[in-house]
């Protein structure tokens, strides 16, 4: 079965990507004014059943750790978070809190790009033709940030039913490699071997095992802006098809790199955030899902993944969570 | 009834609160090793039953904006967050992503303190007698960040049932003013007035008005590091008799302000932070939920709220949700 | 004499200003590729004969200190200097340095905006119908910072005479309030009484005393973007009629406000930066040097004063020093 | 010659380095109360015969360009700098500037540690035994800043002669490799074949040509905190005796690494910087200043160097100026 599922990777053209694009795009349909495309399928009914799959009471976090050992190099000014102590111990051991009565304290700061870790790309994140989701133009995001399509937007969106498809358990590898590529038959029969349907409105995470690779050999490598296994362009049949909510991955730009055509680059984010409206995640940590998962032989749960409301960002970390 | 709550709000002897702190004091009731407090308390049939709460689909963010119009002042470094563009849609118009095949992108930054907004403060952000929780030395938090109790341990142990408590509902005013303090037999008889219980596990969620104050005035004012209302000393005979998992207020600090001595800065925090190993939680906005649970009349609800895992931070913005 | 002087500060009409700017435009002077602009008028002569006026071995900076003390509100992003301690004595006594050999150290860091305090406008810094100074595009400068005119080329550039021009000791009066402009004929006469000549190549520091007011009302007020005293349209005969390389002001924005004329926003700004080339300073400090030169009687001085080089950047913070 | 010169380089003892510190130690030499160390050697005369040196009219910068291309690796939490525009030319080209009367602008902000490329030591860096210069207690720096020694004294100090010792030209190596010392000898041999003296309140720039290594080899490698040339312990007999008022090297650290004991981290600055009080510089750029005084045969020149005023820091970056 793998020879076939990878066999969906392939050169594209221009056209073609072109056609996929006009086939997949919603615009239009949740209203003129829509900035939260897929999440639109989402309904209370879900939410509330979503929870239904909560049984065990396990809660397991996607989030990677946030901090210096991250995995970026500085590429396009993503760097990994900046950790700063503005009081700690010391202070209180040398006497520079005598101003305050008896209680000592610490104090944190933290910078960092907002797209550095665990993260949800906003709609607003990508732009083709100078248009994101739903037709609004580029110049909706200046310095000041994006008045359309924020991830602000989905603070209260991102609770519902969640499905791990763990790739290399199905191929029966420790990881994919980069230039791996995942399509649509492949992710209909993870699902099918997993024993887990797939339907409107759920959030799918598609474990490649690029970080647990990275872990095994001990570096980030080229983790970050470099090759990757991740979802083809043929994925989006398959996706589009169930009308997922929201897929995300554990490599650090979800779609196969090297990209299946040179004219577009990422173009899966060109179909899926800007012709679909796709919440899309990238740099997720799955591999301590995809044990759980293997153990009790569950890959549904109540998935709770809500960004912060950071105004008029175009991207959002935050600390995505599994229950079961 | 108003009169005799209120009325605990009273002057404290230095002895008293320290009785108080002896009283209260959970050291060693997890283990010696134990960093993360009353999160102890909740287990996952907790969690599994908070889901059985969810029956509306309801999804509440407890979380205010976090942006240049956030409550800070400066005060002890804390500044609103800085939001950077690091790529936008004015550098795709005027071709500075030509490098990029088609693609164009913005791409973002933040700089913030992580207690500028709602927060949760770990158990590692105050000391008393040169100790935290548990006894650990203040010395385990230095410039790089806390070796013990650091927020990041509670990743995924913030699920379970929560509980808000509408303290000006119940007093039937629009919001408490600055040195209204809130006291056990008030917490108990709003419960009470409410139909909702509360129990060992819970997170209680509650609300002074202050944030609705504070947009009827238009302004923070003093919101932040200034007089507030909240829990007082006497407060924490309710909080430490139920075992709750954790609490949180719409104030800046959680306790009410001017503080019931003089002699200790922010004294509940010595109690419930330091000595009793309670998660607390500050600056949530909770004037959504008081509305949807005035008008549903329900006053529980699934509550997942786990911090970002700032490595060895001492504080973690968040997205709390409320789901019903 | 003051009101003469003063009466040259009136409305203009957007033609005006335009004829203004067309008049005194040096674009292509230095040729199609300059990007120093009036920087090109010094000369190693002028630098050579600066070094003689250095006769009593007094160093005086005009540079206002970089810290939370500043006078930034937040406005476009511009908020004083956040200063960070990445190791300090406190890690040293808490024993959080002893993987170093006995060595123990303190580190810092800084965030602030290039232009919060005193600081050098690069004639990248501003547009005008598109074009900055020497008529290039404004897509020159994108997220990744400026590819013409950035403030590093001037980085060995402003070294030569400096000449202060104090109009409150002029005028006789403490310092000028918001308002206030200063014209040609005012600097002529300012300069004449002080006995001073200004020429060619030469750095003038015009003090109108706003800081001094600052400083005796005990805040900043609105000194940042608010209303200013500071150099009219019709000053700029006498600027450019001079040829003077640089100028520099005590005031947010060199220029008298509110402006001359509603059309433009910082008009001066327009006519000296865009088109003459100038370089401009800004919230430099100049009373220290001022009451310095009352007292000796000597307004010249070897003024060294280069900016950092921040590679691309469009202004700079900077120590301007004046040596008599 | 050069085999003796670097001979100097050796091991030394606990007990030996000690024995330096107390001989060269001056605290107390300008008063209990003194916080500027060498730069009291610095008279108004030295100022004003400095400013005869400038025959030529030359100014060469010893700044290296602060970007992201500089030299840090992290270390510590040295990175290299941010940049971030908070407006930009792409702004103005889509309308986000619309609220302004025509004037569109740019400008930015930074992110730096401040000892992340060309420097200054403040005394404060440093602490030995719990002391910093002349006796100050480490606890006066906490993460607010230090209140003693910081680097905003230097402001208008360090104005003065200059003087290059350019060793690998001195040797006739292209650059001093990793491990290099430099001692008194050398130092004194270097001058007399330069035919420069060098004496009290003279500011030294010493060459070892590393960066012009690095530059070569076309990566920084482990430029910042590795192995390095430099100053070795009898270095400083020719430093003391000669009572100069700061030292700067083209290296991360100014001292020889390996160190030459293994029982302190960096002996040459609990010498120099916390015994001695001399004010020390690093990542000076000295090779266009080098080439330019091989040219001209003129190894002396006024030197302009003074920090910036950023309040309580213990380093600051500049814009060191030669003129010749």
């Amino acid at each position: 079965m793998t020879a076939d599922t990878t066999a969906s990777t392939r050169r594209w053209t221009l056209d073609e990507v072109h056609a996929l694009c006009d086939r997949y795009r919603t615009w239009g349909k949740w209203g003129p004014d829509d900035e939260l495309g897929t999440l639109n399928y989402l309904t209370p009914e879900m939410v509330a059943n979503a929870a239904t799959l909560v049984r065990q009471g396990k809660v397991i976090s996607c989030a990677l750790p946030y901090d210096g050992n991250g995995p970026q190099n500085g590429w396009g000014g993503r760097v990994n978070p900046l950790h700063f102590m503005l009081q700690d111990g010391g202070d209180a051991t040398i006497g520079a809190q005598e101003h305050m009565a008896r209680l000592r304290y610490a104090d944190d700061a933290i910078y960092m790009p907002l797209q550095c870790g665990t993260q949800w790309d906003a709609l607003s994140h990508v732009f083709y033709d100078g248009k994101m989701y739903n037709g609004y133009g580029q110049e909706h995001v200046s310095s000041t940030g994006a008045d359309k399509c924020a991830i602000h937007l989905a603070t209260e969106k991102v609770v519902g039913r969640g499905v791990l498809l763990d790739i290399p358990r199905f191929r029966g590898v420790p990881w994919l490699e980069p230039g791996d590529g995942i399509g649509s038959d492949e992710l209909a029969a993870c699902a099918e071997k997993q024993g887990v349907t797939v339907g409107r409105g759920d959030f799918v995470l598609v474990r490649t095992g690029h970080i647990a690779k990275c872990r095994a050999e001990g570096a980030w490598g080229d983790y970050a802006a470099g090759d990757a296994p991740g979802l083809n362009l043929d994925s989006t049949h398959w996706i589009c098809g169930n009308e997922i909510a929201g897929v995300a991955t554990d490599t650090w730009g979800m779609e196969v790199r090297p990209n299946e055509l040179e004219e577009i680059f990422q173009p899966v984010h060109i179909v899926l955030l800007v012709n679909v409206g796709l919440l899309i995640g990238e740099i997720f940590d799955l591999e301590k899902l995809a044990d759980d998962c293997a153990e009790d032989g569950v890959y549904e749960f109540m998935f709770v993944a809500g960004p912060l409301p950071f105004t008029k960002a175009v991207g959002s970390p935050l600390n995505p969570l599994a229950i079961k």
